[in-house]
């Protein structure tokens, strides 16, 4: 047997581990908004799309929840999508009673996957399983999924790209860690990367989803037509980099190191999601729908919320970059330059949408 | 739908985590030795009851290992049985390339999932997934599994028998925390929860199995015949007791903590697991055979091998239940021990034997 088509990815990176202050599980709090706000378009989407022969494919259900950290978001996420296949596979008068769900959480190998493990709930309805590796190669086994779900992952490039960090190169993105407010060779660059991990992204799903099962994909990303320094993500990325060049300026760190330092993330809007879909030609686009906005809690300020997200999830790269030393002193200049600023955040535009592919037969 | 059927299970212990010099990966060398014995055997077995119609009967062939570990052995037993798949598959003129494999790897919920995931080969020729939880509940989704192997772990009850570690029931285990030098009614609880939990794990496999589809056991215990008191694996815990009771003697413990202590292992016979698949009446036996003698490597030995390996296996037990602080003295005094008496180990009996089960139709 031939070895299994392997990942691509090089570089892996996680969300912030455990479950103390920093802790991704802890900061999460935007996410998990997300998450009730989507229940009711998930739910739709599955009772309006999901066929029933999809559904009498198998005896098990499989989910597949790529990006799926180290919870607790996840777990919700999966209750919905359960809560909704059961609905649909009730609706049509079939008994439930002989449907299993098996459900497999992937992340990076890195990911704290003992304490995800940990955090499963012992009365849950469904086997579960950790799935470690790249979601920018194969990870299951030809047509054995249907259903995949991921929520604010795809966001994440498989690497940051080649040129970017190379000073031999007109992409050399010096004095900046991210792509947006950087030359149109750094933009290109960023542009491709992403394209090419897309195509490779639908190209590995369409071999492991069944025929007429879905993917739902959930995308924090920009309006159509916006351009890359005008996304709010973006925004919130390049003032993170502004405090890392005054730190160096500081000389707590050095400015070549700050050089060599690049976010592996790309804002993507529908228009591309769209096209990469239709260069790919293995899926159905169901809808493209953006997501209501997400209120923060009322005790919380957005400006708290912003840095301590960042934080959580951004803590792992710089970490493994710069040393754990500098994390206190860049995320509190961090938060601080959020407050002096808040209106630059606030102007840049953000949307997050929901993505229904179905693979075609 | 109905919760699934959750698992008795209300203790988990595990093998040691991480790769530091008493970990368990660092310290099954004894298991390597069985898992090279084994691998002509499980060849064997698979290639004389490994049924077409089971090969055919899904495009993924999915293995379980129940008991994994954190490997390495875990991946040389899965590259083993792969090997024999395939080898049967070609023999009957199938052609191979469209067999894909699943593997899961399953052990408690405690277990390090984390050092597992990241020492899977990145060119195996499998998919990988971790399965959290005890064998002694349902694992996976019915029918799903072709395949089932385990080795050196049902020898693990899900429990300490309840009545042995209270003081108020005539099977109090008093001065000792193993059952082979106790009392009748010690022994008799230890055997009545054998019995229970393998009755459970039978019940349960024969669930997820696939009609035809194979249990590979390999087991710890003792001949046919032979008392508890004579069984070698039982008299290393019999001396490790002794060690705790020193302990005791000397202050370092209270009496009542090893009292209270007892270990959660079954030294069963070829017999005894024949009666229980007998009982079951799901699975047909199509072997019972014993594993060569290991012998230690040339520059160890026995009492290090063995003394390695009890804190390897034992440690996180009796951390658990004593403490770190009396890790080093106490197993320091059980190798001092076992120099002392070396032939009262190695006068006890010892079998290895690998049981091959088929699912019935």
């Amino acid at each position: 047997m031939a070895e299994l088509e392997t990942s691509k990815l090089s570089e892996a990176f996680s969300m912030n581990g455990g479950d103390g202050p920093n802790s991704y599980a802890k900061n999460s709090t935007l996410q998990r908004g997300v998450v009730d706000a989507t229940k009711e378009l998930l739910s739709k989407a599955i009772a309006e799309n999901l066929d029933i022969e999809t559904l009498l494919s198998s005896k098990t259900f499989h989910i597949a929840d790529l990006g799926c950290s180290v919870g607790p978001n996840t777990f919700f996420s999966v209750e919905n999508l359960l809560e909704a296949v059961e609905f649909k596979y009730q609706s049509q008068g079939l008994n439930s009673q002989i449907l299993e769900f098996q459900v497999f959480f992937n992340d990076h190998t890195p990911n704290d996957f003992n304490m995800l493990f940990k955090s499963l709930a012992e009365n849950r309805r469904y086997y579960a399983a950790g799935v470690p590796g790249s979601f920018y190669g194969r990870l299951f086994p030809n047509a054995s999924i249907q259903m995949v779900h991921s929520s604010y992952a795809t966001h994440w490039l498989s690497r940051v790209p080649k040129e970017v960090a190379d000073r031999n190169t007109p992409a050399w993105n010096k004095g900046r860690i991210y792509y947006s407010n950087s030359t149109d060779e750094v933009v290109m660059a960023y542009e491709a990367q992403y394209a090419e991990d897309m195509e490779y992204f639908l190209h590995v799903r369409a071999q492991e989803i069944v025929h007429g099962g879905l993917m739902l994909l959930i995308i924090i990303g920009r309006p159509n037509g916006t351009p890359h320094s005008d996304s709010r993500a973006n925004i919130t990325f390049q003032i993170l980099g502004s405090c890392l060049m005054d730190l160096a300026r500081k000389g707590t760190v050095s400015e070549e190191k700050v050089d060599s330092f690049n976010v592996p993330m790309y804002c993507m809007s529908p228009q591309e999601v769209e096209a990469a879909v239709e260069r790919n030609g293995c899926f159905s686009i169901e809808s493209i729908e953006n997501l209501p906005a997400v209120k923060p809690p009322d005790n919380v300020s957005k400006t708290q919320l912003f840095a301590s997200h960042m934080r959580a999830a951004g803590e792992g790269l710089v970490k493994h970059h710069f040393g754990e030393e500098i994390l206190d002193e860049l995320f509190d200049l961090y938060q601080k330059k959020l407050e002096e600023q808040p209106s630059a955040v606030e102007s840049g535009k953000s949307i997050s949408f929901l993505v229904v592919l179905k693979r075609k037969a």
